[in-house]
């Protein structure tokens, strides 16, 4: 039986970089892109995951999750809170805590009766903007909770996991991923083209400008 | 500060024996129940968690979780596949994928913001029927993966993880909860009275029978 993966695709760059990834590793025959529909204040986020999983020519699955917006209190979800306006919390305003670990756990659920065993998620430490449910440790604690809760010999991958930015934007050239990165979104005001100015798109053109390549999503 | 208690309550037999072991652990200032809507098939599951809160005289909240049905597949949430109908599957059929890892995360992630780091949860390994997300060993890798991906110390208790179903029914008489028991719900098919044939009704009679005590649900 050839390996299935299930690549988690927010529409952001590093999860279509992680699909790209998943494609050349498992082929795009054994490739299914899974997307939460949670309440993201933006919904140009889910429509930029549909364009990318279409232009990778894989199927995608939209999954509602309406607990965090339910949970409320943070700024992805909620309108009230603005981005960027909190300097007092350890934890940045936009940390929905354990999101990374419900997302993960989901496509192990999805996956469990699809016989799929391989789990693709675009979390990195390296620039993990503070959110800990990133850090290698966490993702394996909750591959070795989901291995023992469900049974199956899950492998969780986060080809990102210890790459700068710049080096995400290197991965996606050599991958074969710009035409999509033109399909991305990153921006935390949910503005295209892109604000400019908010975290995201100073860590994105960040990213870019370090690895030396123009941003293709600036260039449509 | 005094520690605070948040207890996943199902509105069954063994996650209200939790909330009464939280009472006299935490005492009832500290403690709050936290209860999921998921589509179960029967509401009644839910009126049952309340009537015990109420009874228990703690807040409790009802958070959703609409993706299970999503999800799809399982005859706690599908009506359309009958419980006990399945000889053939390694799992029983009604095993939800990782139920207990996302409630026992949303349960954390209630619990961050609120500054309470103890989470009871009425899972047990001794009769756990095939689940295998409520092994100790499950809920221990999830308790490194919670305290990791939130970088709080939460404290997961399972206070009936090696006890059998007689001896919960006498904890929960040790501990004053069978009034509370009257309220409870256990039946997979809906039932109230419980039909008393299927897998839950068949595992709650055997305990109550193996301790001596009547069922008060039984009495009423």
């Amino acid at each position: 039986m050839t390996d299935k993966a299930v690549v988690v695709l927010s529409g952001g760059q590093d999860s279509t970089t992680c699909l790209w990834w998943a494609l050349e590793r498992f082929g795009s025959n054994n490739v299914e892109a899974l997307s939460f529909d949670y309440g993201q204040r933006h919904r140009i986020e889910l429509d930029c995951a549909t364009a990318v999983a279409e232009l990778a020519g894989v199927p995608q699955s939209v999954l509602p999750i309406d607990t965090f917006a339910a949970l409320g209190g943070n700024a992805l979800t909620d309108a009230g809170i603005a981005v960027g306006s909190d300097g007092k919390r350890e934890l940045p305003v936009t940390f929905v805590p354990g999101r990374n670990l419900i997302f993960v756990t989901f496509a192990a659920a999805w996956a469990w009766p699809r016989k799929v065993t391989h789990i693709v998620a675009g979390v990195s430490q390296a620039d993990y903007s503070g959110y800990p449910d990133c850090r290698q440790e966490t993702i394996d604690a909750l591959s070795t909770a989901l291995k023992l809760g469900m049974e199956l010999v899950f492998e969780i991958h986060t080809p990102l996991m210890n790459l700068t930015k710049a080096e995400t934007v290197l991965l996606a050239e050599e991958l074969g991923a710009m035409d999509a990165m033109s399909l991305t979104h990153t921006c935390y005001a949910g503005q295209r083209p892109p604000c400019g100015r908010c975290h995201a798109c100073v860590l994105r053109a960040k990213g870019f400008a370090e690895a030396g390549i123009e941003d293709p999503l600036l260039r449509r």
